[in-house]
């Protein structure tokens, strides 16, 4: 593209995340990332208190403040632009994506209700961020009565849509706040409110409208399913939700004089259609072909892949005609707990004299845990696990389930556990991608991105365990560079993103590749894991009648404290 | 008994424990403990090398050495006395227990064998503790063999003897050493051996005969059986094994006068009958009539009770006649892990917050876990937890089972997995308890002894899950007390144990009572546990796969080091 040095020409991407906005000002001949600027939230994530008043949130309410996402653009894009040291007048456009699903109420231009004196106490105004858990209870209406009609639409989220997505949220501000709901002329996915916010228009991006917005085949649930889920509720999408699509990789818009001065970015460049942080990643790391499942594996996994075919997986996420990249089926699916159940093994089950030799050796305990797991042969812990400590996503779709170790015994050390769980999580994505498979969506490479592709001994066991060449995305900052190769095709400096991800998207290929006489190994311990997975989860319903037992428990608990305080 | 204070008669009980033996001085009018002493082992365990050549041994070798056995009476019973503060020559009587099966080969005035020199670098000429698990091969060929031929004799073992047992030892000194099986002319229990060095005489007890000796009704397994085991076996028991049984509390003889010289008690005075710990723990406990069922509760538990009526109770450890007292039969079943499942989750599962907490607040790590687990509500924890660490004894006699958590979740914490474990054990319990009452054989009370009654949490649980009253033996050193108890009775102060028990004996009676709402809230977590137990006990060989699948690992591993070391 770029014929020398002095006519180079850079995008600039921004991933916005849970707690703070990340931008990355990349090359657009080569995918050279130049400088990168981080800015966290000042809110972070309301789930106690309103700003202001003070407010007291209910349980499992998780708000923002829209005001935190501008922000990043007026500090991080800048500071990003100095510390790659380039004339900002050779970016030529800019991209972001977003955590999914995050709503935005606003006014018809855009404005966030929060931001609006009389309604700055309601916390129905407020973003929903993607953990708001809150509106679980209109997710299990929503799928029964889906489940009940037989909705045509059901089977594309493989069979249950996620109190986490837009109608779920959007029926619950309905039925608890009627009136900010009145108010609210857009329900917006902030990946879109925050492009409206750099070009001035509202464009729908086809990612976040197909997985969380149950957009299928052009059409939304109908007005009758509505109607039939809450009396009045019927207009939702007409009247909150529809608006023109824009496709991955093209321009929303061009940056408004007003963002060009929160930037310093020059006025008039290209601003992409909005996307999603998971599902940006695919090209950033070259994964955009059919058979290149790209897994982002951090605190959990998020699965994405891109195909030619339509097809019911059961127990995916979802599938969105154009979802990845435009023209092609992108399938998507999770694992609700991954790196979070290391995480939580460390904090809560490893010994101090685990901690004091880590430190004695300059490592983390993950670092000592993993390699004292490395020296064993597969199998001789005598353990498997379930990685259900956060219920299961795909393939099941059941969050009352729950972790499970088997194969204690008085030998049983804490590295036996910590590799037991390591190959859980492994075991949970062979369960995947045979699901995938079977269903005539063939799984040829898995590509890593996100913190854990940095544990090697993890890396082979999920090379071992799926017999898959294991790739790894040779960048730190995934979403950002996505979102940067987004912006120079909108930019027109690409066709398409696949074209620009060839260029600019960066992966070292086969860093893990399969070993026949370990997946064998492995074999024998996931007809385990598979056995397990099948009679907790397929058969008895033990782990759902235990958080029953355990919610019933806790009510009493605080009754019998109320009672006590009276 | 006594009329006053100067005519006050005592009775010394000598608990043998595997680590060290306990002298207790006991008033025969009251049973009151007027003073003890404990004398550890010299050798203590021998598990890696034998003494003086330093032979290596196999692995689940356990052995010891009986002159160890001998010091403590040389050391413990004069320094015991010296502490009550009593004439000697006021002791009207010595009795013993001893752990079991711990067989001990000698020649017929009852040398042991490794007492010869040109046996002392011969590993069988030693004493097999009860913990030498290296017969588990020929315990499984009796079990096979007598499975297969329906022998009389097995249900009254649960069907299954164990590799701990006289037969099993007996069956690999014989395969392994023909010599030295050649050279014995006993295979004694060192409970009778002990006897035997302090009255001259060899009397076989009732009580290891029956449970560790399977004499049933008089007669042993039969010379056709031996011989079909192995060729020149067939006459194990008439040459080695057979030999006249003392009820317990009877007298097997008189101390004589080297024993005397020993001890510095009066020659002459009454030997009773050898005995076990678990069993003797019974009268000490008060606890000797139907349906009082005891346990002693340790690194694991032992049950006994006492009934009038013979059943065959499913996975028990054994019925015997007399096997607990006299004219009675005794059952006896098991828990394999308990205290030590507690002690393992402690050492190898409690962050170094925990052990600081537990230090800043001048409580055990036990203690800590054990306060914090008592603030929760039945079921709050969500867990169920399968108490097989160590396999599981009674009902279901399989070694190959493992331990298992269900139920964890991120949000699960240290005390939680804590209590859940001490819930496993009271539903092991129960059990055992129900199983015995579907046989006929009704439990009424739950008497604890051993260390694991301080434990109040842990001892209100068991009362609520079985829904038992829990009586606790008022006496720290219960087996000793057992054998003063029929030390008293071989000397005549009492016409039998039961009437000794009840003015010796120590209990404190319904410590802890069930209480119905409790005992209903454990129901709900008991079906899972049932559940559980009947899936991986009863239902598929998970663990047991889980464990070949180790095994077959350890191997390749030891094989692969062994090949570069070449």
């Amino acid at each position: 593209m770029s014929t020398g040095a002095s006519e180079e020409q850079y995008t600039i991407g921004v991933d916005y995340g849970t707690l703070s906005g990340r931008a990355v000002v990349v090359r657009v001949s080569d995918g050279a990332e130049l400088g990168s600027a981080v800015h966290p939230y000042p809110h972070a994530v309301i789930d106690e208190r309103l700003p202001g008043s003070g407010r007291e949130l209910p349980p499992d309410w998780a708000l923002q403040v829209p005001e935190d996402y501008r922000e990043v653009l007026r500090v991080a894009v800048p500071a990003a632009v100095a510390a790659a040291g380039i004339d900002p007048s050779a970016v030529i456009g800019v991209a972001t994506d977003f955590t999914a699903c995050t709503m935005v109420p606003t006014l018809a231009d855009g404005t966030p209700l929060c931001e609006l004196d009389d309604l700055r106490d309601r916390p129905h105004a407020y973003v929903k961020l993607w953990k708001h858990h809150a509106a679980q209870p209109h997710a299990d209406r929503i799928n029964r009565l889906a489940a009940d009609r037989d909705e045509a639409w059901l089977p594309r989220y493989g069979g249950l849509i996620s109190s986490e997505w837009e109608f779920a949220k959007g029926l619950q501000l309905f039925e608890e706040d009627r009136e900010v709901y009145d108010r609210m002329a857009r329900w917006v996915e902030a990946a879109d409110w925050i492009v409206w916010q750099l070009c001035g228009s509202y464009v729908r991006n086809a990612c976040s409208a197909g997985y969380k917005g149950i957009l299928q085949d052009g059409a939304y649930p109908t007005t009758d399913f509505l109607e039939a889920l809450a009396p009045g509720f019927g207009g939702f999408v007409d009247d909150k939700l529809a608006h023109p699509i824009g496709e991955l990789g093209a321009a929303a818009g061009r940056l408004t004089a007003e963002a060009a001065a929160w930037t310093g970015l020059p006025e008039g460049i290209a601003v992409a259609v909005g996307n999603v942080d998971a599902h940006v990643t695919a090209p950033a790391a070259q994964a955009v072909e059919p058979g290149q499942m790209v897994a982002i594996m951090g605190t959990s996994t998020c699965h994405v892949m891109s195909a030619d075919v339509l097809q019911d997986v059961p127990g995916m996420c979802g599938v969105v005609d154009g979802g990845i990249i435009a023209c092609r089926w992108g399938y998507e699916a999770g694992q609700s707990g991954v790196g979070d159940i290391f995480g939580w093994f460390v904090d809560n089950a490893v010994p101090a004299s685990y901690v004091a030799a880590a430190e004695a050796a300059g490592e983390s305990v993950h670092e000592h845990l993993t390699r004292l797991a490395a020296q064993q042969g597969i199998g001789e812990h005598g353990l498997v696990a379930l990685d259900w400590h956060s219920g299961n996503r795909s393939v099941l779709v059941d969050h009352e389930l729950s972790g499970l170790v088997v194969g204690l015994t008085l030998a049983t050390r804490p590295e036996d556990v910590y590799r037991a769980l390591l190959e859980a999580t492994a075991f949970g994505t062979r369960v995947i991608v045979e699901a995938f498979r079977d269903s005539g969506v063939p799984v040829e490479e898995f590509v890593v991105a996100g913190g854990l592709a940095k544990n090697a001994l993890l890396m082979q066991i999920y090379a071992d365990v799926t017999r898959l060449p294991l790739s790894i995305i040779d960048s730190e900052q995934g979403p950002a560079l996505g979102s940067a190769i987004h912006a120079a095709v909108a930019a027109g400096a690409y066709s398409d993103v696949p074209t620009a991800a060839k260029a600019m998207g960066k992966v070292r290929k086969a860093v893990y590749v399969p070993d026949e006489a370990r997946a064998q190994a492995y074999d024998r311990l996931f007809a385990e894991y598979r056995e397990l997975h099948d009679h907790f989860g397929r058969g008895v319903s033990a782990m759902r009648r235990l958080k029953a037992i355990r919610r019933d428990a806790v009510a009493a608990r605080h009754a019998k404290e109320e009672g006590n305080q009276r």
